[in-house]
């Protein structure tokens, strides 16, 4: 007979935390926290309905399985027996929680009902044995309001809206009950009032549902069970495995468990900390709790949590006395507790925790979510500390969360001049700018409209998901560190602060006020989630020091398990330093026509337009002389500032007419210099123009028509690197002819290459100058036919961005006309310009190094599109026997996290 | 020891027909014909001096292999026993010729040198037997000329040029002589004026070259070899292998062989013969001969020969005397052994013969050159008469040669219009007009300019080649049918009259008279090669009659051998009915937007327009309502004209943009009919413009974002098909889904094809309308993921014009500033947008092919591009298991004959 259900408690478990596909993650875990001979921590007993009954279930039109039944029940009779307590017994009864968990976690996306098994039958002997009829009432009420939202109104198929759903319905009594009682707080209600305010739910609850709130505690369990299960296929979670890639067949485990009660008065609380702190990494244990509260509270974020220690204490809950100071002897088991899961695990973990009347339960443990810089920090500590590997840190740390490190901060210079409006909770690190919008459909809507946008909310709920992955950061105006928002935002890298009650939202208006300030929908705002600052306006932000120590010591870390060189594409002597102060070793794309770009352009872009806009061989000779001084001291700047490293210098590129000038005072400059008049000039300016210049006369075929513009760029790389050779520098350059798709093209231009090399040699006397040209391959064709082309090239460097658009006949300039509709409607899983499209683009990949390795088995192959700095396609690469990969330089440490990624897989 | 010598005569021979590769295409028929049981003809005896020779010749420093010597020697002697002469002797002198001769023929190409063992020590002998004084100095005085020029000035490594060369400075003294005896003709001068020219001639061999001419025979013949070995590497030869792609690794066997003359009196002659007409194809003897003459007079067309019988005569020849009529004897064997040779080769003879004092001798024979019409007839007829087999017959006719009976013909109207000028000898069919020039490198200068010409020429050499190659058709005042123009001309299918007397050529002033008429360098003329006719400036051209049984007769002959479908590309019932007529089994590419282009389309255009600049989707539907009929009239009309057979209909492809009216009065007249103002309407109209829009918003991704374009045309061919139904028709449409890169993309609008079908199902009641939805394979992604597509596909079409652009990365708009230079430097070997890029996008298709037909075993395969109607792309097509290959209905036979040969390969 097939198990179904697996048992814990009292120091045993039916299972372990090796069956998270079976148990999910809180399930396997419980089991190993129950069972575990090293643990066997104080976890109340229960039992886990396995992933395999979810997915049963709905494939059987949401039946169970047979056994399922007694399986139950077996279960139910062991906790009891642990517990001392019967399910449903009128003396000494049993209460149960009945959560969701899934392989992965999926904080809130599923549904939960607890203080399951009271009843009109039950409560005597609860108020009997607890002695507190407010607890009881409270309970029951919660009960009440949980069961008939979660379970009730959906089986029903009801679609009342959030506002006119059940629960809001119920909340309302509430209210109507606190406004007659002239209080505040739930918790100021009394026992009497809850106890009425039970009687009202029970009422309310037949009149909206249609049926009534069963008080059979059997009923009770089977409709939580049967709503978790359900919940899986509810919207919230249906859009977050989306986001998060979990496929729909996993399903969700059912864990039912005794309930323990951190709400049975001023001996109980209930806490969520984390061995180490999630936010900045330090080792150091960092929690939060509540007294006289259930769990939901803390993460809801409704009261203001206290500090479990010193180390947790901050600005907003100093106040409060701390774990440690309330109860020093719980507050010890606690923190041996976690120190045991921490070196059990052997990474950080993310636990739960409730006090019933002075003694410790241990709800759930779990690896904690991190941001970036924590991450960070963790791997490399704990690899001091020696509690894991190399390898293993290495896979500690996401790509994403090391970009956090990246990420872009606010200028501080601008952050000088504007204070901020207000302070919150760091939650999610880096600096963000936006326009404000106040929902999450807004955010979404907006951020599809091309808008930079700011989600600011009270506080964040699951349904707000979507909003929030679209908006450039969250700002809320309660919770605190654990909360919904930060946990988050902490899982994505997003720029997040949390709690600042400073900030008063007017849904209605669609404003904000902080202090004095007011703060419209679609205004610029600025945070700082580093420090939790707010500004108003659209600060500009910078790039991140790399100097951080931190950021570097990873890295040699993650150096020592990766196998493949990184190179940067840069063009410039300070973005090369840049790079190689990120780690780059060599630049894998200089391009000779960033010269015609940007500042201290003009000069050269001239010469280069005279060329362009030459007829005879002799005026474009006379320009290209003109040209080569800048072209060679341009060349020389970055040669040296790599010395030593190797440096891909790719040919001019682009199609010609990008740099023909608009203006007529610029044509009238050039047809003075050229001695032609305007006519001739405008029509030589015409001719250059193409239907299609992507695929038009640019690159190799450029050389070919015009041997002499190769000639002047070979004769400026080898005489800069001459002269370094001279000044006892290490250059390393290595000629790249790009646009190639025919071996006759390399070979045609390769052989310019040689010959301008030797005359260079000849001339310089200087006789070690690197001679290495190879190719491009960025043409559907170069790759069909690598193994000719190898026959002359000495290395390959795959440009994935033409590769791609060719591949797919897709042009990046003319892509927006249809490919948010391609993603949108999934025809395409995702962009290929950022991520290798390895069924397509990938095999022509693969074609290309399989025919130029047969040629030359060590033929030196490597990236240099945009590709290079995306992980999965690092990965990619490395799996297909990539060298190096090249990118910018603000993605070096991305990439050579990746590539050690790559070599552990 | 090697073999290097083959002998052959006296009804013996070492080689045979089947050593051409050893001997060259002369050497094994020469051994053939004398040595074949069947045959035994009065061959001249000799010797064949193998291509290895020429190869040995080439790797060794220009040496021979050291046997050579003996068993040249061994071979004369044999010679010698056979002639019952011997070489070099006083009394009865042998003498020889010495004649190159490749595998494939090179007419003119390589040198020749006769008359050999001619001296001051054996002309005492010969004209004791010739008793012919005026025969032995013209024999000499040729010798002389001939080893001058060939042999002398050559080994000198002298470059007089050709106005100076010494055969240039002999010809000079000869003029001298006649001018001096008062004669126009070389026949006229006497025997001493002949003695005294070698004289003469002697001494200026030696005063211009140096050396005396050598008297020793042995000198001679080995003077004589050298020189057709070195020819074979002479400028000539070497760019005619360029353009014929003959391998400079073959070589050429050296022909010696005993001298008969022709010129040895008024018993003696010389002809050439066809065993069919070359011109026609008639199965009539055909020929030309010269009494008292030279072979080499009948090819240089310096006289006008006579014919061989009454079928050979024309308007230029009547006025002879035939062979028939002057030797009916000698003309009677000449025709038994021209039938007993096409008998035995099975094919046309074109054959030389020599008459020796009323004895006949068979000099040559080979496959006859013929122009399309004559191998057409010749192929048909040869199997009606039981020659060859069906299969034979199809690899008789090259599709080039097919070609020609497709070729443009001049207008029959505006001939009539227009008097000829003149006429001259037809020696290529078809129509052709162009600017005149005079000399074969301008030909070549000017079509490289772009421009038509036609090349006017007293008469053409082998240095021609070139420009006869370059220009649109030829013309000649001098030579007959078997002349050097007339030869080339036809191998070449080329438009072309030879020996028109009127034409005189004014070459200092670059002009021509005919008649009254002066035609400069550059002004139009027109030639009528199928009749002959010279017209006055640049007249129509009409298409040729497909009712031609010769083309049909000849086709239904491959057909019974090809096993290929041809179908074809048209979007018109009038190119339909067309193509049918050829045989087309199908459209393989009907454009749904033909309807936008040309006339009529002024009113489905505007709608066209309105649709594309429509924004919302209301605008849209109504634009795409209006346009709805003007589509099913159109789709209908085309698939009643293709009844029975299949048309594949591919939505519409092109970039919008295109379609974007130009004219501010359309853009007036849309604005109104939208209800847009024009400001809006610019903005729309600007925001349709790409940068790239070959790789733009259009084919399946403009159906994709806009669902109800495809709608409304899947809805156009579905009731388009159902009215056809119901009328009694029997309609085939294919939908195909153009631009497809990815699978999702071939799904989303093949669903969208298979819900319309089956709303017009129920709506027209008709069951049975055809649903078949295929993609076109144009993208080289699609090719690389074919298998996905595979899965919902019906059917692949492989769009090879745009697979070629994407795979070369080449815009065919703007490959005109490259393509020029690469295919001049050998970059690329071929336009590869005519012939199919076998090595680059070859692959892809094959990866394609592969790809569908692992996911549907019987995925029918079919080709659309241009490359349909090329032979070799055909072949490839075929090769990598197509069903079909569809191309313009004017190359539908020659696909038919293409796929027949391919089938044979």
């Amino acid at each position: 007979m097939e198990k179904h259900v697996y048992f814990f408690g009292g120091g045993k478990a039916d299972g372990n935390e090796s069956m998270k596909n079976l148990l999910g993650g809180k399930g396997a875990n419980l089991a190993e926290m129950a069972g575990n001979d090293e643990l066997k921590l104080p976890v109340p007993p229960g039992f886990t309905i396995t992933t395999e009954v979810c997915t049963f279930y709905y494939k059987n039109e949401k039946k169970y399985p047979e056994e399922l039944n007694n399986q139950v029940e077996d279960a139910l009779r062991k906790t009891e027996e642990v517990t001392g307590k019967v399910f449903g017994d009128a003396k000494n009864p049993l209460l149960l929680s009945v959560r969701s968990g899934a392989r992965k976690s999926m904080p809130g996306m599923m549904d939960t009902v607890l203080n399951i098994g009271l009843g009109e039958e039950t409560i005597p002997g609860l108020l009997e044995k607890s002695g507190n009829e407010r607890f009881v009432y409270d309970a029951y009420r919660r009960l009440i309001t949980m069961y008939a939202d979660v379970v009730m109104e959906k089986a029903a198929g009801l679609e009342l809206g959030e506002d006119n759903g059940i629960r809001k319905q119920l909340e309302k009594l509430m209210d109507i009950m606190k406004e007659k009682k002239g209080v505040k707080e739930d918790t100021e209600l009394e026992a009497s009032d809850l106890k009425e305010l039970c009687s009202q739910f029970k009422i309310k609850v037949k009149e909206v549902i249609g049926k009534e709130f069963p008080d059979k505690p059997a009923d009770q369990l089977w409709g939580g069970i049967g709503a978790v299960f359900s919940s899986w296929n509810g919207k919230r979670a249906v859009s977050y495995r989306r986001i998060e890639s979990i496929p729909d067949e996993w399903g969700t485990a059912v864990n039912v468990q005794a309930m323990v009660f951190g709400n049975m008065g001023k001996d109980s609380a209930t806490g969520v900390a984390f061995t180490r702190n999630p936010g900045n990494g330090e080792n150091k244990f960092y929690g939060e709790f509540l007294i006289d509260a259930q769990g939901e509270d803390v993460v809801a974020g409704l009261r203001t949590p206290a500090p479990v220690n010193n180390d947790s204490k901050n600005d907003h809950n100093s106040e409060f006395e701390s774990l440690e100071e309330w109860r020093p002897e719980l507050y010890k088991e606690l923190f041996d507790i976690q120190k045991r899961l921490e070196q059990h695990y052997k990474d950080m973990q993310d636990i739960e925790f409730t006090i019933e009347n002075n003694k410790l339960f241990m709800l759930q443990t779990r690896i904690g979510k991190r941001n970036g810089p924590a991450a960070v920090k963790m791997a490399t500590d704990m690899v001091n500390e020696g509690l894991i590997s190399d390898e293993e840190a290495v896979t500690r740390v996401t790509p994403d969360q090391l970009d956090e490190l990246l990420h872009p901060l606010v200028d501080p210079q601008a952050e000088k001049k504007n204070s901020p409006l207000a302070k919150g909770l760091p939650a999610g690190p880096g600096g963000a700018s936006g326009m404000v919008v106040f929902t999450a459909d807004d955010a979404v809507e907006w951020k599809k409209n091309g808008k930079k946008v700011i989600l600011v909310r009270e506080e964040t709920s699951p349904e707000d998901v979507e909003g929030m992955r679209a908006a450039e950061a969250i700002l809320t105006a309660r919770g605190g560190m654990t909360s919904h928002a930060a946990l988050v935002a902490r899982g994505w890298g997003k720029c997040c602060i949390v709690g600042c009650g400073a900030v008063e939202i007017d849904y209605e208006n669609m404003l904000m006020r902080i202090g004095d300030a007011v703060i419209k929908e679609g205004e610029y705002i600025t945070l700082n989630g580093t420090k939790g600052l707010i500004f108003k306006g659209d600060l500009p932000m910078v790039n991140p020091s790399d100097e951080s120590t931190l950021l570097t010591d990873f890295l040699k870390i993650t150096d020592s398990v990766r196998k493949m060189k990184i190179r940067t594409n840069a063009d410039t002597p300070a973005d090369s330093k840049k790079a190689r102060g990120f780690g780059a070793e060599g630049i894998g794309l200089f391009r000779v026509e960033h010269m015609f770009y940007g500042e201290n352009s003009q000069e050269p872009l001239f010469r280069l337009r005279k060329m362009i806009l030459s007829k005879t061989l002799e005026e474009r000779k006379t320009a290209l002389n003109e040209l080569f001084p800048f072209m060679k001291k341009d060349i020389k700047a970055t040669l040296e500032a790599m010395d030593t490293y190797p440096v891909t210098i790719r040919l001019i590129d682009p199609p010609l007419h990008e740099f023909i000038p608009q203006e007529k005072a610029k044509l009238e400059e050039i047809s003075k210099s050229l001695g032609v008049d305007m006519d001739e000039l405008t029509r030589r300016a015409d001719l250059l123009r193409e239907s299609n210049p992507m695929m038009g006369h640019r690159g190799a075929r450029l050389g070919i028509t015009y041997p002499e513009v190769t000639e002047t760029q070979a004769k400026a790389i080898f005489e800069a690197a001459a002269e370094l050779i001279k000044e006892g520098k290490d250059p390393h350059p290595e000629v790249m002819i790009p646009i190639v798709a025919l071996s006759n093209e390399f070979k045609d231009q390769a052989e310019i290459v040689k010959r301008v090399h030797s005359e260079v040699v000849e001339e310089t006397k200087v006789d070690n100058i690197p001679l290495i040209v190879g190719t491009m391959i960025e043409i559907p064709r170069a790759a069909l036919v690598a193994e000719r082309i190898a026959e002359d090239a000495d290395f390959f460097s795959f440009g994935t961005n033409d590769l791609t658009q060719l591949s797919f006949g897709f042009s990046r300039d003319d892509i927006g006309g249809f490919l948010p509709d391609y993603l949108e409607k999934g025809i395409l899983p995702e962009d290929p310009f950022q991520s290798i499209d390895v069924n397509g683009v990938g095999q022509l990949i693969k074609i290309g190094i399989k025919g130029g390795r047969k040629t030359k088995k060590n033929l030196k192959i490597g990236i240099c599109g945009e590709h290079g700095g995306d992980p999965a396609s690092i990965e990619f690469c490395y799996r297909n026997g990539m060298n190096y990969v090249s990118c910018s330089p603000y993605r070096v440490p991305i990439a050579r996290l990746a590539a050690a990624q790559a070599a552990l897989k």
